[in-house]
C-alpha cells in the first residue's frame, strides 16, 4: 500500500504502464498493466501482494515498444533465487552488451535495456548479491537510478554522473527510496539525502550499508528535471523545484523585460514561471487559460478529427481577460512548437492585441540519451530554426528564451548539471544516431500476449 | 463528433454517467454508459450515432440511484415517433405526478424525474410537438433547462425561474444548445444569447422559433454556478465567470483586511478568488500548494485506508514556500468542512506560521432542491456551527466569509438570484424534507442489468 | 441456484440471452445477459439473488430483436408493488394491443410481445392480483407458457390450446414449474403432472390453488417438441421424448424400408430414430459421422471463410466406417437443406457408394406463429420443392420422410396436436405475413445500451 | 486460418490455453490466450498473424502451472532470427538440465520443460537450423512431438520411441503437421504418413528433407491414445480410432459375456465400443444417457454447491428407458471412480434392475509420464484396489475390464505400445516420483501478469 501511494505520487513521471514487485522474503509477486497506477491497483491487487518489501515502477517508453512485455518491474528466476528491478534512465551500450549475450544463447524476453542489467547479474560468478549487482553495473554505461529486490534485500543504485534524481527516506524504522521527494510526502516518510552519484545501498534487515564501487566521474545531474519534469513540490538534487522555477521566472523577467497588460502561464507547466516573471516587473498576473481537468499529460482522444483539438480539449482562454490586451505568455519550453503555435492563435482569437511568448529555459537543440523522451533531432524546432524563425512560426509578436547562463544561475547549482539538450555537449560518449540504430536492433520482435477480455 | 466535444467541454457539471442520442429524422440512436466522456466514446460509438441532430447529457445524480438505467438522455418511442429528453435540474413535484401515473398503470423505466416529463409528453393529447411539450411541462415544478428531440426537431426549454443556465450558439447555419459557453468555445460555436427564463425554443429544418408559454415568475437563478459549478472560462447570466470570481477575490480584500506573508489558493477551486485577493491588498500570490493532475472530482481510491489520504493524494504542499510564514488561504466556498481540516493541518505540517481561511462566498446553512449536490442540512457544517466553532473546527488562526451583500455586488445581478443556500429562502416552494420522501417512493426498484464483462 | 440448475437443463430451449429474477418478498432483483447460463451466473451473481422465489428464462429470439433489452425475465413497478414476467411462445395480437396502448400514452421498453401483458397487468383496475392477470390474459392471443412473480407470490399460466409445454413439480415442499421435466431432474424434484391448456396456478406460502378461466378451445400441443425441440430425456406432454423418437424411427423403417449395409444417425439430433430405424430394420447402427463437443449451436465462427465450414466445424466423417459402403442417413427434419446437402456431400467424400436420407418427420411447408423459430416460408424447402426436387438439391441416392398420419400415429397423442408446420392449419388464426408486419412495427426503435468494457 | 481450423479440430487435446505463432519469413508473431480456441481467435486476432508459415498449439498442463506464462507456442529471439516452438509430450530430464542451465546465467521465463530445448537451441554452436535442432534435441530425453519455426524455416521432430502421435499432410503444395488427422479433415489436407519415432522434418520453400539422428530404440506409442484420448474420426499410429474402439467393445463381449436387457453407454466416451458390444453380444443399444451439450470436459460450475452436481449437470438418465432393466453400462476406462459410481447411481435411481459396468481398457494402475494428464498413484482406484473393491465402491452389481493382451490384440498394434499405465513398464527410464519433485524446483515462481479488464 505504502508503494502505492508512492507510485501514485509518480504517476508524472510515466503513464504508460505501472508495476509493483513485493517480496515476502521468500517469493517475489509482481502486479503490472498498462495504464495509469489509480487504474491498475484495485483492492483485490493490492491483497495479492503481501510482505514487507517492495519495489514500483511508472514508465514511459524511452527504450523498446509499448506492450506489457516492456512493463516493470522485471522479475527473474536466477540461481540462487528471485531477482526484481526497476529503471530509470537509459542505458547507452546496451545493444552491444546485448548482442554479445544473444550470440552466447541469452534468450531476451523483453525489448528494454534493463533486462540486460538482469542477465549480467544471472551471469556473474561472483557469490554476495552486492558483488553480483556491482559486476552486473560495471559493464553498463548511461543513466540509471535503479530499485533492486534480491531476496530478503532491498538494493538501490545510482550511476557516477546521477543523471537521474534517486532519494533515500525513512517511514518509523524502515528505509525507502523514490525518485522525488514528493512520494514521501505521500507516505508520510522523512526526507534523509540524495542517494549519490555512482553509490549503491544495500538495505537489509540489518540496516543500511554504503557501497561506492564506482569513482563519481563526472556530474551529470539532469537540469531538465527542474525546468519541466519533476512535479514543483519536489525536492530535486537538494533544491526544491517550485522556487527554482520561480527564480527562472525572475531571472526571465531580468533577461528580456516587456511592456504589456498581463502575464498569463500555460496551464500548468508555466505556472511558478509566471509568478516569478510577474513578481519581478511588477506586470499583473491572471488566469488567461483554463485547463480542462479532464485531460491527462498522455490523452488519447478517439477519433483523428477530435485529436486535431487537442490543445482546445485542454485548455480554453478566457475571452474577457484577455480582449484587447498586451498578453505575455508565459511556458517552460517548447519542443516542437505545434502546440505553442495552437495556443498563440487562441489568444488572439481570444481578443489579445499582443501576445510575447516567454519561455523559461534555453532553445532544446538536441534529443536526450539518458532518460528524457524527447523526439528525434529533426521533429526538435530549435534544432534547425533560429529563434526569429520559430517566432514567425508561432505567429507570436515576440519570443525570447531564457539563456543558459541564466539558467545555470538561477538553478544555483552550475557546475554538476547535464545541459546536452540546450547544448549538444553530453557527460558520457553518447552512440552514433542512436535511435535509428535500437529500432534496427530490437524492433522486430513484436510478440503479442493479450490477457482475457 | 460535435455533440462530444460539447459534452467533453460540460465534463464537470457530471461524471457519473454520459449519454448522446442522434437523430437522423426518422431513428434516434442512443449510445449512454457510466463514467467520463472520454471513456465512454470511442470512434466505433460515434460511428453507431450518425445523424444531423444530436443531444448528449452528462450526469451526476442529484435524483435516483447511480445506474445505468438513469443515464440520459433518455429515449421512449411515442404514438407519433420518438422523443428524446436531457435534463439540468431537479423537479420538486415528480414524486407526486409519478404516484399518480403509476396508478393510472404507467410503467416506470427509471428512478428519474426526467422520466415524468416523458410520460406526461407521451399521454399529452394535443397533436404538435410544441403543445405537447408545453401541456407537459405545465405540469412540473422546479428546476429544468432542457433538451429534447422529437423526429427531426430539437427542442429547448428552462423553467421560468432560470434556476440553471442554457445558452444558444450557432454553428456555421446550425443553432447549437448547451449549458455553458465553454461548450461553444469547444465546438468553435458563436455565443448567441441565453436562452431566458420560460423560454421555449422549438429548431427545425425552417429555422428557430421562439415561444414564452409560461410567465417569468420571478428570477431564480442560481448563484452557486458562479461561485463554484461553472467553469471559470464561461459566460454564465450573461457575466465570465473568472471575471465575478476575480471580483469576489477583491471584495473579500476589502470586507476582510490580514496582515500576512503570502495568499494561496486551493488549487483550482480557489485561484481567481486568491488572484483577486491579491491584487486588491498587494499581498504576494504564491502557490503554496500543488495539485495532481491524476485525480478527478469524484476520484475513488481502491482501498479505505487510500481512501484516507483523499486529500494527500491530490494536494501536496511545497514545504519551501510555506515555512515560517503567514498564510492567507483561499477557497470558494466550505461545505462539511472535513476537507479543509485536513488541508489547514497539511499548511501547518509544512511550517507555516499563521493559516488565514478565506472564503470567497457567504456560509452555506441550508440545501439545494434545484439541482446543486449538496448534502443534506445536518452535514452542512455552517448550518449548526458559528463562523467560530468551525474556524476552531479547521484548527485555523481566523475564518471568514464573505457576506451575502457583498457576494450580491460583486456579482453583479443582485436582484435575479437564488441565494437560498445561504438564506433558506427559496423562489419557489420546497417539499417538506424531500429527500428523505423521495428514498421511500423510488428506491425499492432495484433493477440490475449487466453488460458483457 | 435451484432456478439455476433449472436453467442449465433447459439451455436448449435458448441460448440468445438468459435471466433470473428472484424476489425476498419485498423487492424483485433481476439479474440477465446475453449468452449461455453457465458464463452468464457466476458465485457473485447468484449471491446477489436471494430470496425464497425465483423465476428464470432462456431465449431465443421469435419475436424482437436480439438484444439485452429484450432479454426476460422482465420485471416493471406498478401501483402495488412488483411484477416479474417470463414467457415462452408467440402472441398473435400483440401488434394490435400494442399499438394501442401507445396511442393512449404507454411507454414501451422493449420490442417484446411480453411485454404487452405487463401493460395489460399494470392498467387492469382488478384488485387481487389473479384477477389483474386473468384480466390481462383474457385479453391477448397465441401461444404462452408463462412465470410470473408478484410480490409474494408465483403464477404460471398457459394458454387454452397448450401450444408449449409447461410442468409442475415438487421439491421438498416447494412447489416448482418448468417447460421440461428434465429441469426437475437436475433440481431432483418430483414431477408431478403438466399445467392444463387454460389453466392458471397461483403459487402462495399458503400453497397451491388452480383457476381455469379460460375455456381448453382446442388442443394446440407442439409436435414439433417430440421432433426436435425438447430433450430425449423430457417427459413432454405425457410422454418420454426419446421414446417417441425411437418409434419415429420405427415408423420410417416400415414406411420406407430400404436395403443398405449400415444407418447412421446426424448426430446427435437422429440418434434415437436411428436406432429406432436399425432395431426395426436389422441393418447395423453405426456412427459414421463424429460430433465436435466444442461446437453449440449458435456457435459463430469469427471469420466469413471460416463460418464457410460450419458443419465440418461440427461434424466428420468416420473415413473407414463408411468407405464403400451404402448408407442411410436419419435425420430428425430438414428446413432449409443446406446443412444436409453438406452432410451429404461429406459422406460421399468419405467414400460411401450410396447415400439414403431418411428424415423422421413430414416435410416442413409452413412457419409457426406459436414460439418454434422457423424462417420464413420461402426459405422452407419443402414450401416450394417437391421430395423429389429436394433429393436432387441434396444430391442423395433417394429422400424419403415420414407421413403426417405415422408422425401421429407414433407420437400418440393424435387429437390433441398441431401440425401447422406440416400441414399450413393452424388451430389458432394467424395474422396475415406476421414476419413482415412486425418489422414494420417494432424495428425501428434501436437503443443501444453498453455495459462496461 | 488454416491453421485455426486445424486447432479447433484438435481441441479436444488440451482446453486449458492455446495459441498460433505466424511467420511471413522475417517476423514471427504470437497470438495466445487462456481458454477455448473459438474464444481467443476472432476475426481481428487471425488478421494480426499474416504470413505464410504458421504454428499452433493447445495446452492442458502436465508440467508448469496454468497461465498464460505457460500457453504455447513459446516464441524466442536468438542470435540469428526466431525460434517457435509447440510440444506435445513430457521430457523426463528437464529439471536436470534446466537447474545446469540456470546455474549458467540462463533466465526462464516460463516453467515448461519446453523452455529447455528452446535454451538448447540457442545455445548450439551448430550453424545450421537443423544440427541446432538435433543438437538440442539429443539431450533431452522423454515424450516429444515437436513443431518448430525457425526464420523461414517449418520443422517437425518425434522422440524416438514416438509416444505421442504427428502426422504429415498435404494441402495443395504446402505440407502440414498436426497431432491427429482430424485436423487434416477440417484443413480439407490430405494425410500423407506418420511422422516415424526418432524422425526429424525439415520444411523449406524447397520442400521437404527427412533426417534419422536418433536410434529408434523401441516402440512407445501411447495405447491410450487408442482408448480414450484421440478423436474417433482420426487415424493414429495407422489405424482408424472408431474401429479399433469398436473391436475393444467386440472383444469386452468375447471375455465378459452378460445376461441383460440393454446395452448403454457412458456418452460419449464410452459410445464405439458399446456399439461393439451390442453388435458381438446381440444385446440391444439404446441411448440410457443423455449428454448436454453445454458442458464442456473442463467445465468449471460457479459455485461449490453446484460443482457437487457435476455429472449431473453433463448426463440426465432417460428414465422410461431404463426403469426395471437389467443394464450394461460400458466406458472406455475408469481413473479415480468416482464418476463412474455417480453415474451408477443415477441409473439405479432411475429404476435399473441390475447396473453392469464394463470398461473397455485395463484397470490403470500407474501414472503416465509421457504426456497424458493422469492423477498420482495415490487417486488411480485401481493402484490399490481389486477389482472386486472397485466393484463395491462403484455399488453396480458387477464390474469387468478389458484384458492387456485383449487390449493389444484388439488394437492390432501389439508390438509397438507403450502400456505403462496399465502394467507399470515404461519403455524409458522414468524419474523417481517425478510430480513432486518438479513442485518443488518450479513452483515457487509465482508472476502474475494481468491483461486490461
Amino acid at each position: 500500500t505504502i508503494c502505492y501511494l508512492g507510485l501514485h505520487a509518480l504517476q508524472h513521471r510515466g503513464q504508460e504502464s505501472a508495476g509493483i514487485a513485493a517480496s515476502d522474503g521468500k517469493r517475489i509477486r509482481l502486479f503490472r498493466n498498462m495504464g495509469l497506477v489509480r487504474d491498475i491497483f484495485n483492492e483485490e491487487a493490492l491483497g495479492q501482494l503481501p510482505g514487507e518489501l517492495a519495489i514500483g515502477h511508472v514508465r514511459y517508453s524511452t527504450y523498446g515498444t509499448s506492450t506489457l512485455e516492456n512493463a516493470q518491474p522485471f522479475v527473474i528466476r536466477y540461481s540462487k533465487g528471485f531477482f526484481a528491478i526497476a529503471h530509470n534512465g537509459n542505458l547507452t551500450n546496451a545493444h552491444i552488451i546485448r548482442h554479445q549475450l544473444v550470440r552466447d544463447g541469452a534468450i531476451f524476453q523483453t525489448g528494454m535495456d534493463t533486462e540486460v542489467i538482469a542477465h549480467l547479474f544471472a551471469r556473474s560468478k561472483q557469490v554476495s548479491v552486492i558483488n553480483r549487482v556491482v559486476e552486473a553495473l560495471s559493464q553498463v554505461k548511461g543513466a540509471y537510478s535503479l530499485v533492486m529486490l534480491v531476496n530478503g534485500a532491498l538494493i538501490a543504485a545510482r550511476d557516477p554522473w546521477g543523471f537521474r534524481p534517486l532519494v533515500l527516506g525513512k517511514l518509523k524504522k524502515a528505509y525507502v527510496i523514490a525518485s522525488e521527494t514528493t512520494a514521501f510526502d505521500l507516505m508520510e516518510a522523512e526526507y534523509i539525502r540524495e542517494i549519490e552519484p555512482g553509490e549503491t545501498l544495500l538495505i537489509t534487515e540489518d540496516g543500511l550499508s554504503s557501497f561506492r564501487p564506482f569513482k563519481q566521474s563526472e556530474e551529470g545531474r539532469c537540469i531538465f528535471e527542474f525546468i519541466y519534469f519533476s512535479r514543483p513540490d519536489s525536492v530535486v538534487f537538494g533544491a526544491n523545484v517550485y522556487e527554482v522555477r520561480k527564480r527562472l521566472g525572475h531571472q526571465l523577467a531580468i533577461e528580456h523585460p516587456t511592456e504589456a497588460d498581463l502575464v498569463t502561464p500555460v496551464p500548468d507547466s508555466g505556472l511558478p514561471a509566471a509568478i516569478g516573471y510577474s513578481e519581478k516587473s511588477g506586470i499583473p498576473f491572471e488566469m488567461g487559460l483554463i485547463r480542462s481537468h479532464y485531460v491527462g499529460r498522455t490523452f488519447i482522444e478517439p477519433t483523428d478529427q477530435i485529436r486535431h483539438f487537442g490543445v482546445k480539449l485542454k485548455l480554453n482562454p478566457v475571452r474577457k481577460v484577455l480582449r484587447g490586451k498586451r498578453v505575455i505568455l508565459i511556458d517552460d519550453s517548447i519542443v516542437r512548437g505545434t502546440t505553442m503555435r495552437k495556443i498563440v492563435k487562441m489568444i488572439r482569437d481570444a481578443g489579445a492585441r499582443e501576445v510575447h511568448v516567454r519561455i523559461s529555459s534555453p532553445p532544446i537543440i538536441s534529443p536526450c540519451f539518458f532518460g528524457i523522451d524527447t523526439p528525434t533531432r529533426k521533429e526538435l524546432i530549435a534544432s534547425h530554426s533560429t529563434v526569429e524563425e520559430i517566432n514567425r512560426f508561432l505567429t507570436s509578436d515576440t519570443l525570447k528564451y531564457l539563456s543558459v547562463e541564466g539558467l545555470l544561475n538561477a538553478a544555483g547549482n552550475a557546475d554538476g548539471c547535464c545541459t546536452g539538450c540546450f547544448t549538444g555537449h553530453y557527460p558520457v560518449e553518447t552512440p552514433y544516431d542512436l535511435d535509428s540504430y535500437q529500432m534496427k536492433l530490437f524492433d522486430q520482435v513484436i510478440i503479442e500476449r493479450r490477457g482475457h477480455s
